[in-house]
């Protein structure tokens, strides 16, 4: 019950690939993300996903085209839909899915986090 | 399956304490909101409601405390909690709520929208 404020949250911490969590409602969980360089491609099954770019400049390949996702502009990735994101740069996202949710998807590998830490 | 600008979503409304929809996912849905002046005294009962400030500066009062959000921060209202908006100056929100709730919750009022218009 206190006001969360988005720009000092990402002063907590530099990793790229590795969500906080900063806020839960309805089943579903709010993170913040750094991103730099290129994650994998990977697919959640049963779980659609929310990027909203904060800061920076995400690419975002899927099998069949690619977009660009500019600050201010918001992305929802469909379940069931592969996708890989690319930051050339370094990227803020804030990102809104399942509690359940693995953000590598279907592919366990050695970026995957088991438990996302709350901040 | 295409990027949102959020900032040009708001161009195509004037209303005030009407939200548009902007997108789904996972039985939630994400709304715009222009706020201005005060809204009335409401609970919802079974969701929990995220407020994240786009422009200006927001007061939410509650039945202990009042809090001020600005631009950049968000704020959960846990459901049950019963909470008054009021936008001193026009304020732009995204909202971030299930489905099916109303938003004006427990409170029928000539503010109440039936069907949320999708921009």
């Amino acid at each position: 019950m206190k006001p969360i404020n988005i720009l000092e949250k990402f002063k907590l911490f530099n990793e790229h690939w590795t969500p906080k969590k900063i806020g839960e409602l309805n089943g579903q969980q709010l993170l913040l993300a750094k991103l730099k360089g290129e994650f994998i491609w990977h697919t959640h099954e049963n779980e659609d996903e929310l990027f909203f770019i904060i800061k920076g400049s995400l690419i975002i390949e899927f099998r069949d085209k690619t977009i660009e996702l500019n600050k201010g502009e918001l992305f929802i990735i469909p379940r069931g839909v592969e996708h890989k994101p690319i930051a050339k740069k370094e990227v803020h996202v804030l990102l809104f899915e399942p509690l359940a949710i693995k953000h590598t998807g279907n592919v366990i590998s050695n970026l995957t986090v088991e438990t996302f830490q709350t901040i």
